[in-house]
């Protein structure tokens, strides 16, 4: 069956702001065998959203118009259903009661206009909100001779997407024939998109019963492969067949098979082998502490670090030597290294990391060009660098430059 | 005038992805005067895209179709459209052979489906796309008796905004009656969006000509003031007269009247102040530090910090005393105080910031919950410190704090 998807405001019609809601309601719609077809975003005009309304009965079997239903005059979606779908409202004494319940309990006078709220489409079932004044309606009704659920939910997301799964998706699922999804997502680091995708996509279009999207972002790669079948045992193992021939080109690249991110991998190995880390960060200025400590939890392996921006920082946090600095300068493979078994000396972690670049945009020359960066790791034993030149502006080579550095540390500890 | 974005592309119909280009177009669309009313997003078939664009001529003056413009089978909106405007599409020449000279430059042989992308409509422009082998096109056109322009673009990002820009603008300035519009920014922190719009609603209210929007993240208020006027003068003048009016009941909240962000805004008063900053950071785990050094020339103010996880860190490096942590916790005002005072004196900054808490989502007692923050400031003369609680999930408890902070460093500096 095909769905279309209505947000209802004039605000997601400027450069500011954009529909989400309807991410989430697609990921619940595929999981019970409903395309989305469609979606449109409309602003609060009357006659535009009779026309997006009707215009959506007329090409899909269900209809979700969000937004709308709050209780000022720009709020107009059940007028406007009632008007495409040449139904009457009429007042619910229950919910004009509530209404009343809920001005009294917040000790205010409700403005007449409120009462609106408790309009209800001829032959609809109210769907009540827990988080807000105003509900949601279902109707399953015909239109020029077919059948259409058509759903009205209120546009905030903490009431629309609760109000969702509790009274949209069980109508929807006794509407829809039955089927059961399963889902896997694999990762890899620091692959171009266009290479992972040469090396893949001649092995997941033979299989074209599983659905594969590729994401990629700042040297980061999530694989995602949904299968729907009729048991989840029959799905699970098409996704499973699949992903295991994905794993073997993605060689060591890859970093997880099952979703993680690369510092969850990254602390799940410092577990593992009962390792500590430490950071030195220039370029990246706490990208990468603020990216391990972001998981739960971290501090069980994760000590802390230095941001060590000027170079008096680097010697006196970091103990670089300031002869080490004069002969190379700030941005060379020495520093990086001695940042990597300074930092570690200094905290007593088992593994020191130390990473210092150009981000730009300026402070960049022919021999060491913006985007240059330089990372090192240590432990006890050695100290490994390597140094790369990234892309992009200020923001983009940081991120490049901190998926490197946790990737380095990942193959260190595997 | 009023226009359509029609984003094309299957992807964009699933969880994973958004249109994103229509933001941009929406900007610059708004700036010469046309008004966004409906977005669409469409699949990949040839049916749906029909309906897409058949609806929109039908309601909108300007149709603006992104996507499905190239060699796959799967790339139909060239042949929709003249479905939908019931022309022909005819086989361009100088296209064909311009494909032909793009495949031999890159030495490959074209395969047969490429010359798709040399199909255009009857009466239309080619658009030439710098960027790209699919050329975008546009027709000034009537439908069912009215004027209708109606633009193909590209749907690659880097794609799309040049060739809208170059092609798509000018023909729409000479469309649509002149009007020049003036923009303003206010920014404020550590406010709740719903007290700004209980402060400033009565006012922004009494001037219906100036569009006010209210963004909100995270203890961070984004107030844009547009107005459109046949001057820019004129324009400027009634946008900067509220923002005049709207500076007043915000207080010290406001730190921006033009936009900067609060990291910025930080840098701007060290270096007024010809001051210098060091961090030492528990509980945001380097996102101060980070976002500090997100702002290029940032490394003339800011020295750099620590990222003090573990106890014996905050001792090492930040010179915390071992007695005090043991008697208030590290989670306390004291140990606050002690990190802003120690790395002010480790680094030689004239300011020393220092926070510590819970980000959860364990490690909570009754007595010090999940949330709750402890923030110093310090310099050579005294130390001030606050305590807040903040709620939601442990990235919203960083993003709150690391805000916080950045907001008692800018009062310290006023």
């Amino acid at each position: 069956m095909k769905a279309e998807i209505i947000a209802v405001g004039s605000e997601m019609l400027t450069p500011h702001r954009q529909d989400t809601n309807s991410l989430y309601l697609t990921e619940k719609l595929n999981q019970i065998g409903v395309t989305v077809a469609f979606k449109t975003i409309v602003g609060d005009r009357r006659r535009d959203l009779v026309s997006a309304i009707r215009t959506a009965l007329g090409r899909v079997d269900i209809v979700i118009a969000m937004g709308g239903l709050g209780p000022t005059e720009d709020d107009l979606t059940r007028e406007a259903a009632a008007e495409a779908l040449s139904l009457t409202l009429r007042r619910d004494a229950t919910q004009v009661a509530a209404l009343h319940a809920r001005a009294a309990s917040w000790r205010i006078t409700m403005p007449p206009n409120n009462l609106k709220q408790a309009d209800v489409l001829e032959g609809a079932t109210l769907l009540l909100n827990p988080n807000g004044s105003a509900p949601g309606q279902f109707i399953d009704t015909v239109f020029e001779g077919y059948r259409k659920l058509v759903f009205m939910l209120p546009g905030p997301p903490h009431e629309c997407k609760p109000l969702f799964d509790a009274e949209c998706l069980p109508r929807l699922r006794e509407a829809v024939p039955p089927r059961a999804i399963a889902t896997r997502t694999l990762k890899a680091a620091m692959i171009a998109e266009s290479q992972a995708d040469k090396l893949l996509a001649p092995i997941y279009s033979t299989f074209p019963d599983v659905h594969t999207t590729i994401l990629a972002h700042a040297g980061d790669i999530q694989l995602t492969l949904q299968c729907a079948k009729p048991t989840l045992e029959e799905a699970q193992a098409r996704v499973d067949e699949l992903a295991g021939k994905l794993e073997e080109p993605l060689e060591d690249w890859l970093y997880s098979s099952d979703g993680e991110t690369l510092e969850q991998i990254v602390l799940y190995y410092l577990g593992l082998r009962q390792s500590t880390l430490a950071v030195a960060e220039s370029c990246t200025g706490g990208m990468i502490a603020e990216r391990i400590t972001s998981v739960p939890g971290s501090s069980r392996s994760f000590l802390g670090g230095v941001v060590v921006y000027s170079n008096d920082l680097k010697i006196s946090l970091a103990g670089v030597s300031a002869e080490l600095i004069a002969k190379h300068g700030a941005v060379s493979d020495e520093v990086a290294r001695a940042l990597a078994e300074g930092i570690r000396r200094r905290t007593g972690a088992s593994i020191g990391l130390g990473i210092t670049g150009i981000a730009g945009p300026s402070g960049g020359t022919p021999a060491k060009p913006v985007g240059l960066v330089y990372i090192a790791v240590a432990d006890l034993l050695r100290t490994d660098s390597m140094d790369r030149t990234f892309r992009g502006d200020r923001q983009r080579i940081r991120e490049w430059a901190t998926q490197q550095a946790l990737d380095v540390v990942r193959k260190r500890l595997m």
